[in-house]
């Protein structure tokens, strides 16, 4: 029945600062799907903010990651506002590779918010962290679907630890026992707990501190 | 059963600075694929940057030029500064001949950000080399379709050297050695490779340092 | 079976500076095409540039336009920079009669190319000269269709020397003596050839030189 829409192969070893691996879910599986971010200019004082999305995006994703966006810079600015100011001035270019593939739905929220942050602060998040949610400004993260075979891909990329929705907890714990072995499942209810997951370690080596 | 959608000649024996040979894949067979960037105004400190894309591009073709063109910029931001600058002026009309054929897929994108790198460095590539490759903004070189079929039309375009992505590693070994005589293909997983191949020469020829 | 879409006259006794007889070609057979390129606005140092194109053009004959001005452009930047400032402050106007008949297709590229070079350079083309060949931006000719009937309503305009794409020499070359009778065939495989043709005499007479 055709190739499958992902390759589902783990593309980084140690993903840059800016790249962060999501998972996609669909009739045919689930797979990763990396989220990159990068400036597609120089960051000068005098540069005009822009995010440019490619990647075949549908409606509902390229919203979310304009939700994505507007967090980011929320999130930085509460926290860690001189970090916020990199979003005043920067040309952002958000890709979702395979590039052939259309893609679509709002659960790549937290991925989206994760790989902006990761850009702005300059920090790369650790190697083994995969997650999916639907992310709203507030920063609550919603219920997804698809929890199952985004597990089963994510342990095939060689992820140990798999943040996502606490809706979907009941989810979970209903996953057989071979599906969740090797893979820490981390239900998370608000951004803050993606954010303490993966720049925790590195707020905490003053990669985040004003310089 | 009608024309082939493209030619398939050779349109440059030594093609100039901005012009790559890529290779196409269709059910009537293989072709080569030109990428040809050149300015489309003179480069002065007060022109506005621009990229023009024709040739009948598809949706994800189109996609592919940008991630092309932010990948370029990041690349040579961060090996070659002082050609970098060049981006922040120019007004590039990136062309894909043959006009009237319609075109679209991501497997040029390596080839695209390879025309832009010679535009931007003013130096051409050896003209024995063809490419393919999706690229992505952090720089992976992913899989494509049609390796024979491209391979075949290589050769007849007097191609010594294939560049394709090592994750087609598999489909490389597998075709005939018919096929591959007289080719050399060169697994590439990372764009730096690809501008090893393409510029690795020029740059020990001190072309890319600063005056 | 309706009208022609073309009617295939002689407009023009003695083109002005902007207007080149190019070659079209459809069921019905071939006809004259002329492209006419005018000021829209008085050039003066601070008028901006631009390309406005008329003439119910398809997408590939709109981005031809397109290819042929950039080509037009770096053309004259690179042999007659004086000539090229022109394009810095000039609103063109590009007209392709007749209004009511939807056209496409990129093999009036030369033809364009030529029009736009005339219009900058102020000077006419020879009267007895038409064209027909794709353009690519490096300035390489590529092959078109219906040479026959092309050469047929050439010669029917008064035509005595047409151009076309070095790669339909086989085309040419099967043409029967009768329709090739009266009319000199010259294939081109770069603009420039197309270029010499069309303004060699006016650069011998110094009508290109800077003054």
């Amino acid at each position: 029945v055709g190739n499958p829409p992902f390759s589902g192969e783990r593309l980084f070893e140690h993903p840059p600062a800016g790249v962060v691996m999501g998972l996609a879910w669909t009739a045919m599986g689930g797979s990763s799907l990396y989220i990159e971010s990068v400036l597609e200019a120089p960051l000068t004082t005098e540069s005009k903010p822009a995010l440019t999305k490619t990647g075949q995006l549908g409606d509902v994703m390229k919203e979310s990651s304009s939700i994505a966006y507007t967090y980011a810079k929320a999130h930085l600015l509460r926290h860690f506002p001189h970090l916020a100011q990199f979003f005043q001035h920067a040309a952002i270019h958000l890709h979702v590779p395979e590039g052939a593939t259309p893609k679509d739905g709002p659960s790549a929220g937290i991925t989206m918010a994760t790989s902006l942050i990761s850009l702005a602060a300059n920090t790369p998040i650790p190697p083994h962290i995969a997650m999916t949610g639907e992310l709203t400004l507030s920063g609550k993260v919603l219920k997804i679907g698809g929890l199952k075979e985004k597990t089963i891909a994510a342990k095939r990329s060689g992820i140990t630890t798999i943040l996502f929705p606490a809706a979907n907890a009941a989810d979970w714990a209903e996953l057989p026992d071979f599906v969740k072995e090797g893979i820490e499942g981390r239900p998370v209810e608000w951004y803050y707990e993606v954010f303490d997951a993966c720049f925790g370690e590195a707020v905490a080596r003053g990669e985040f501190a004003k310089n």
